[in-house]
C-alpha cells in the first residue's frame, strides 16, 4: 500500500494515467523530460489529456489545456512534472494554467531544472491555486531518471553494454566475434539503442568491427553515432561515414592528427576536445541535448569510462558458448585493484533470457 | 497430457510415488542407482513401500516385499527400475518377486547394466508374471541420469563449476579471489558437492587456495576429495591432508616424483595413472563407485577435462562485481578455435539467483 496523506490518494489513478501518457513519447523528448498531464473539470470529469512529444513541441499541460478548452475553468490539472515558469522554446506553462482558470494543480515531482526547481509551484500558489505535491513521486522520478541525472550532473546517464561468452570472452584470439550472441539478443541491443540519444565507440571498434550502430529502424530518430578517437587513426571507409541514415560525430582529443578529415566525405560532424577524458565528451553531448548515451566500446575505453564515473548502468549479454583463449579479449582492462573488497560491486536491476542468451542489467 | 497406452495410465500415480521414495536416498546410493517401489495387494490397496538406501543394503523391491509380507500374493509391484536378475552384493530381486507370489510387475525403465538390461523382465515374463513397461520412463531415467551415464560410458557424469565476476574473471592479477561470490552461492556449492561422489582439483588449486572441498556437513558421506597432479609438486601442509573429515585421493601421472609421499601423513590414498588424461582418472573413479563427480579446478585442468569429454554439465556462478585486469585468471585456456561457429555451445538447463549472484546450469 502506498503511504500517502489522505487528500493525495484520490489523485493516484489520475497521476498513473498521466505517467502512461508521458511514456508514449519514450526515447524522443531529449533533452526534455517525459511529461504527461490530464485535466478534470469542476465536477471531476476527465476533459483533457496531453503529453510532451519532443523538444520544441507544446508541453503536456498545453496539449491537455487545448483539449479541455473552457471546461478547464475551476478544474484540476494533474501533471507528472512541475509546470515550467520560464520562457524556453515554448512559453511558461504556469501562465497558461493560471489564465485557463484552473483552481488546483496536482504535481508528481519537482523539476530539477534550476530555472524551475520549485519556482513553478511557488508561482501557482502565489496566484491562489491549490497545489498538491508528491503524488506518485517515485514513479514520476523513475520515468525521468536520465533527464534528472543530466540536469543534476551536467552529463548524460551512461549505459555500458557488452556481449560475452560464458567464459567471459568478447572474441576469439584471432579477433573473431560474430556472433557470440544470437538474434534475439542482438535485436535487444537495437531496442536499447532506440532509447538512447547517442551511441559511443572507440577507434578500435570502428577498425575491427565496422559497425552500423543504428536501432535498425526501431526508433524514428536514430541515436547520434559518436566515435571517440585519440589519434584519428581511423579507416577511410567505414559504415559510419554514411550519414544518410544517422548522424555521425567524430570526437577527438588534442593530440589527434586533424589532416585525417581531408579524405572524409561531407556530413560528418567534428568535435574537438581539450582532453581524452570521457567526462569531457559526455559534457559536450549533454550540451547537444543527450540525456542517455550507450557505450558500445572495447575494454580500453570501457575501463576509462567506468573510472571517470561515466557509466551508471551496465547491460551484459552472456551467451551459453565457451570460447577459451588466454589472449582472447575480455570486457575490461585493469583497474589496479589489490583486493576483492575494493572491486566495483553493482546492484541487480533486471535479468531476462533473450533466446538462448542471458541479459543482466545492473546499476553502479 | 502424458500419452500412454490406456492400461499404463492407472499406474502413473503409483510410479510417481515410487519415484518420490527413490529420491529419499539421493546422493547416497552410488555406485548403485536410485530405486523406489510400492506393492498393491490383489484388491489394489497399498501394502508395501521401499527404496534403496545404499550399496550393500536391500534393494527397493526387497524393502517393499518385507513390508507387504503375505499380502503380496496375487498383488502388483511397481518399481522405478527393472528388477535385477543377478547375484550382486544382495540376491536377485526377480527371484524374490516370483517367490512372493506377485502376479504383475510395473517397471519404469530398463536397467542399463549389461548384467540386467532386459534379462530381469524376461525372467519375470518367463515365470508367468504380467510385466508392464515404460511407465513414466523419462522421469525414471532422469533421476538416474548419472548412474546410466556411468554404466554406458564407463566414467562418471562430470560437472564443472566455476565462480567468476561479471567481467569473466576468477581472481585479481595478484591471485586474490576470496570471495568473488557471496555466502548463498558458496552454500550452494557445498550443496552441489553433497550430491557428488567426488570433487576433483588440480595441484595449482591446492597450492593457491588450500581448499577443504567438503559439503560442510550437508551430506552424511562427504565426497571423495581427489587431487589430480602431474608432478606431485604439492605443499607439505594442506587442509586436504587431514582425512579425518573426508577421504583424500592423490592421483598422479607417470612422470610424477613419488618421493613426495614420504613426508605426507598416513590415511591419504594414492592413485598412480598411466597417463595425464582426465578420462583415465574418471575411469578409475567409476571403478571406485563414482556416478557423479565435480571438477573444481583451474583453467588448465578444466580445459583438458572439457576436451576429453569429461564434462557433461556446467555450473557457473556469476557475481555482480567488476574485477578487471588483463592478467587476471579466466575460466578456460585456449581450445584453438578459429571461428565462433566452431566453439562449444551449451544447452540451458537452470538459472537462479543465489543472493546477489547468478547461478546458471547448462548441459554440454
Amino acid at each position: 500500500m502506498i503511504n500517502l496523506p489522505l487528500g493525495q490518494k484520490i489523485w493516484v489513478p489520475w497521476m498513473r494515467r498521466s505517467i502512461q501518457l508521458a511514456l508514449l513519447a519514450e526515447g524522443s523528448t531529449s533533452p526534455n523530460p517525459l511529461v504527461g498531464s490530464i485535466i478534470l473539470d469542476s465536477s471531476g470529469s476527465l476533459v483533457g489529456e496531453g503529453f510532451h512529444s519532443g523538444a520544441g513541441n507544446p508541453h503536456a499541460e498545453i496539449e491537455a489545456l487545448a483539449q479541455a478548452g473552457k471546461k478547464s475553468v475551476d478544474g484540476t490539472i494533474v501533471v507528472t512534472l512541475e509546470p515550467c515558469c520560464h520562457q524556453g522554446l515554448t512559453p511558461p506553462c504556469t501562465e497558461a494554467i493560471i489564465k485557463a482558470g484552473l483552481k488546483r494543480v496536482v504535481v508528481g515531482m519537482v523539476d530539477p531544472d534550476p530555472r524551475v526547481s520549485g519556482n513553478g509551484i511557488s508561482r501557482l500558489k502565489d496566484s491562489g491555486l491549490e497545489v498538491i505535491e508528491g503524488v506518485l513521486s517515485q514513479e514520476c522520478e523513475a520515468i525521468n531518471r536520465e533527464f534528472s541525472f543530466r540536469v543534476r550532473h551536467g552529463r548524460p546517464w551512461g549505459i555500458l553494454k557488452w556481449a560475452m561468452s560464458l567464459d567471459g570472452r568478447l572474441g576469439l584470439p584471432n579477433g573473431q566475434s560474430k556472433w557470440i550472441t544470437d538474434l534475439p539478443a542482438r535485436n535487444s541491443v537495437h531496442q536499447i539503442r532506440s532509447k538512447c540519444d547517442a551511441v559511443i565507440v572507440g577507434g578500435g571498434t570502428v577498425r575491427c568491427d565496422n559497425p552500423l550502430l543504428t536501432s535498425r529502424g526501431k526508433s524514428d530518430i536514430e541515436p547520434l553515432r559518436v566515435i571517440f578517437s585519440r589519434s584519428l587513426n581511423l579507416p577511410k571507409d567505414a559504415k559510419l561515414w554514411d550519414t544518410k541514415i544517422a548522424r555521425t560525430i567524430i570526437a577527438y582529443g588534442p593530440e589527434a592528427n586533424e589532416s585525417f578529415f581531408s579524405d572524409l566525405p561531407d556530413g560528418l560532424e567534428k568535435l574537438r576536445l581539450n582532453t581524452n577524458d570521457p567526462s569531457e565528451l559526455l559534457g559536450s553531448l549533454a550540451k547537444k541535448g543527450c540525456n542517455k548515451i550507450l557505450w558500445e566500446c572495447g575494454p580500453h575505453l570501457a575501463t576509462s569510462a567506468i573510472e571517470a564515473n561515466c557509466v551508471q548502468e551496465l547491460v551484459v549479454f552472456i551467451s551459453p558458448k565457451l570460447l577459451g583463449g588466454k589472449s582472447s579479449m575480455s570486457p575490461l582492462n585493469s583497474f589496479g585493484f589489490e583486493s576483492i573488497s575494493s572491486t566495483y560491486k553493482l546492484q541487480h536491476s533486471f535479468l531476462e533470457q533473450k533466446g538462448e542468451d542471458l541479459c543482466w542489467r545492473l546499476l553502479f
